[in-house]
């Protein structure tokens, strides 16, 4: 079971324009600001977190408490001119996941509401022992091929265009997909298996021409598996494996 | 003209890798407050930056000079582990001006030389004067129609699939486009005409069946073109306005 | 015991003049962002970090063990151009803790070295179960009679004075002391007793005509202990708690 | 002429303690970081700021317009939990425009007021032309003589002590000082002269055993100013230059 974490700003969207609208620097200075304090909170704990929309966060969770959340709550309250929210759930995959903790926040009021703060909506929590699988995605010869020799925004759209592509075939396999820079992707993929996330790979290099290997990591949280993840993926760029997927797995 | 800077960590792929891959949620904190302290550096300088993949982010930088630049890369030097390049050009429009910032920052040498450290390749500056012209685009009904009722990730998913979409239209009309967090994006548009855009709407609504709106500023500089096209945005939602652009322009 | 970790950034002085002097503003930039990590990181395991002169570091670590202390080593690395060393100890006292921390930190080279980096020198570990002893201290009346009526400066250094004081006094109690903003101070002082800290006020109240009172916290760790000192400190601003001095302990 | 802004945080003691205590690690990092804000805003566009007391601050401002006072005061609100007004003086010495920025803001209701918010309140501005001088001291031979060799609170505690000799006599001569970490100081010190300057060293070393050096800098504004403070430090560390004192002055 994987442990997801959906973050909400509380209200978002009317502060940003009330009295009237916030200069936008400010705006991109505090919603970066805001993540990189949620992933340095919830990393301490084990977690990861994805940026996603930046209003609406995306975190693994497990071995995250109730206990924990409290208190990375209250900290962002005490640093920020906003709070947020918490929607929490385990589920066999990651979309599961995020699917019900979508619906227990949501069941206690809009994301707008003026009254909804800093509610910690609990659908479940994943057990100790429970893994994660993560997945590090990223494309093959992008510095060659692309950062040294076509425009910059060309490949910022290439990037987003494979990333579009990784989402929709991923979803189908009922795992989620986000960017992390470059030309890098991870994936919480609880239950995806190799010849599914080859497919996925495969459907792409016929529709867009690139070609892209994962790094697989399992572990009982979000961090080591990331770690783990990362070393799978050395393993392919230095060639210590053939084929374009590799995965590590802590059994302790 | 607008004037375009591309910023490049230098030789990033290789460090985040050595001697053996470091944290990834370290390397989320790096990147979100690199990109936070470049938004706020520029833009006391009358700039914007876009994160676009955080290792190569693109600014609009009328008005800031070489002196800022230079002043910028030495205090990302003094608090981060790693050094920026940066390559500069003014344009006609937003896609050719990266386009020549892009072309004279990759004639100094790889992204991932060992040795290319603290360029400032300049091709060209926009005069004083002229002008910046920036569209704030978002998603009709997106709180009720998503964010309230349906799971994260498949609005973040929808979210990225209009970004796609977006990003094809604008580049036929030479327009580059960011996603600046919740349904929002900013094109810096010059030279792109009411109808171009409003084409490229009516297409996005036809294939995935989602309505924009944008508020376009035109100013001397980002900073100020960019509160602009935030405020004719609210007179659209606050309906002061007919249909779904609205221009205001600062002429002084 | 109470356990003190020195923090000592790695060969700093040459660093700040190398190849010639850094900007001032980048440096306290960089400084006050290193403290605000280094509180955020160690305040996730329980510790609490004292500013001091910034480059070298003291905190309250009870609870926070080898392999966290590794990690926040490696986060600091992954996000600063420079490195720390910690020297670790226990002790009766704070004075002691700190004495000993110091001791086998030089032991492993200067804080001017060249090579040395990274270093963890160890001499002891607090043991679960054993406390931790912070007093709250802050000024009566500062408001009224200083912020709001004479000038800042001049209040600034009437609480310097008051500072260094209290460091006189209590340290021959075997007590730290640290300025935490405003009027208030921090003292880890394992082992001091009520009628010594009476003793240290009436004295600075006879010298500086200025009086002071102090909230109590004994707890499992400095997170907790510090909470408890804030409660403590309230009840006597609140009047429920004649005197001076408030103690409360969690004894859980 | 030397232009000082005070700034202070509106309402700040309260808040720490409302509904309840705050997380002392939560404020400590809100702090320092608000600092570290403040000083990367205002030395932007020329200004330093010390940290003094951290609820209120105190920077050298020449060439800090009354609009970029209130973009900075925008920015400190779209980012944080809490406001900030400022005061802003002239004077011929530091102590003398810290004072009259003292009134003019004390002037428009207290620190702890709960309707007094934004405020700023100008006695006068520093016209153009007008020059900053501004000192680096620091101590003679501190990495040997204590950080390698004592422990650390101890040369905590003797850095104090010198902190605030240096603060009574430099006081006597309308001087203001602050610490920026490790053994340094920085005195924004129009109208200092050398002899009262060796003066003060000469008292501290016969009181105290410790003797001092100085970096001077005179330029337009703060940020520069230090620069030369810097450079001339380096000269004296160097032996380019005999004694304890050397200035640099930037005619342009």
């Amino acid at each position: 079971m994987i442990q997801i974490t959906l973050i909400q700003i509380d209200n978002y969207g009317p502060w940003t324009v009330t009295p009237k609208p916030r200069r936008e620097a400010d705006l991109q200075v505090l919603q970066s600001r805001l993540y990189a304090d949620l992933e340095s909170l919830f990393s301490s704990k084990g977690g990861l977190v994805f940026f996603s929309r930046f209003d609406n966060l995306i975190a693994i969770t497990n071995g995250v408490t109730l206990e924990d959340h409290k208190q990375i709550q209250n900290s962002i309250k005490n640093r920020y001119p906003l709070t947020i929210s918490f929607g929490i759930a385990a589920g066999e995959t990651s979309l599961e996941a995020q699917y019900k903790a979508s619906h227990v926040l949501q069941g206690s009021g809009s994301s707008r509401s003026e009254v909804r703060r800093e509610i910690i909506a609990v659908d479940s929590f994943a057990q100790s022992g429970e893994k994660v699988k993560i997945a590090h995605i990223d494309i093959n010869g992008v510095t060659k091929g692309f950062t040294d020799s076509k425009p910059a925004y060309e490949n910022y759209v290439m990037v987003n265009e494979v990333m579009v592509e990784l989402m929709k075939g991923l979803k189908e396999k009922n795992a989620l997909l986000f960017f992390i820079g470059g030309d890098n992707f991870m994936s919480p993929c609880n239950g995806l298996k190799d010849e599914e996330l080859n497919q996925v790979f495969d459907e792409i290099y016929q529709n867009l021409g690139i070609s892209l290997k994962a790094g697989i990591g399992i572990a009982e949280n979000a961090d080591v598996a990331s770690q783990l993840a990362d070393l799978s993926l050395e393993k392919i760029r230095g060639k210590e494996i053939e084929g374009c997927i590799c995965i590590l797995e802590n059994k302790y």
